[in-house]
């Protein structure tokens, strides 16, 4: 199909698929003719996940860049890229505050502690690992860290949905199709997740708050 | 306190603190004199809220007041009250495209199959509801949408999730206090589950496709 086909198939803009040839975050199409190429489905389906990213994972158009790096280059092991996959996508936190010591450090030990009780094993290097603790001590600093109950169902809540995760990439076909499958399922999937989470609060709310108040 | 100490405990600066007391989202200080008032640590815990709702849960200052308005109204109940904030950090999806028909149809029935085997009972208002039938309507879009059995992990996530955060809002003293632990755990929270899902997914991973790739 031609960029203007392209273009209604996938509701992006003509002049944004250019610039997404030329930022390299699309492949070129068949050149037909010193003016025009030719695109097919590979090219729609490229676009739709970029959209996705931006649209749904709210990343940035250089983060978009670095993960579609990770997917397309085929000299890394599965694990390897998923790990540059899931890592792209993963703010390392906002770097605290000079004087939130205090909280980083109870932070710190919360994390230790949740990593000791799920029992998993991850890269000292891991950014989630700088994110989980930012939040952490965020929710310190704000006298809102929930007790030990509630981060063990929290992380049980990470783990089971880890455990899909797994699923869906296991199902996937060739490797590039797992690189996708990861990186659509860990964007989509956390906003998939946070909407289920707040139908499943409201349903547990009306269970606990309504008889009462 | 006087402003500028306040600006100086918070991380927050003068002419910020300034712009949420012109907007209400922070209430005023005790007038000291024509142009001066005292701030105590109410004002304080106040402005490491808004800092956390903004830069880890990424709301608009709209979106902020909001949600505060809603803690601050005396005049509902718990479970309305909560309903009230849940739904005001709740994105309602993007509207969707014209030409996702098929895709909305088909995520209309995932939704409806997710809800009906998580037995979860919400009210048809519930924007979470249209969040989670856009994100589904992309993963579908894409050619991305997990399994039954995944879709069930990641609902079990979500239960889970908030059985955490009714233990959480549970132990909280205040009927304020109550609002305030529901934001902040909501908010929070999806970032920590996130942040606590790629750390998971890494561990899972490793037992899963080092040994053979």
């Amino acid at each position: 199909m031609r960029v203007s086909e392209l273009s209604r198939a996938s509701g992006v803009p003509v002049a944004t698929i250019k610039y997404y040839l030329r930022e390299e975050l699309l492949h070129r199409g068949e050149t037909t003719s010193p003016n025009q190429a030719r695109y097919d489905t590979s090219h729609l389906q490229r676009l739709r996940l970029i959209r996705a990213l931006v649209e749904v994972g709210g990343l940035p158009i250089a983060g978009v860049k670095d993960v579609l790096a990770a997917v397309d280059d085929p000299d890394v092991g599965v694990h390897a890229m998923l790990g540059r996959t899931v890592y792209a996508v993963t703010g390392a936190g906002d770097g605290g505050d000079d004087d939130a010591g205090e909280f980083a450090d109870r932070a710190a030990k919360d994390l230790d502690a949740i990593l000791a009780r799920a029992g998993w094993q991850v890269s000292d290097r891991a950014p989630a690992l700088d994110g989980a603790r930012t939040v952490l001590a965020r929710l310190h600093e704000l006298g809102q860290c929930p007790g030990e109950d509630t981060l063990t169902l929290w992380a049980e809540a990470a783990d089971r949905a880890a455990e899909g995760d797994m699923l869906a990439v296991g199902r996937s076909a060739g490797r590039a199709d797992v690189a996708e499958t990861a990186l659509v399922g860990t964007v989509l999937g956390d906003a998939l997740i946070a909407a289920l989470r707040r139908i499943a609060q409201e349903s547990h709310s009306a269970r606990r708050f309504t008889a009462g108040s």
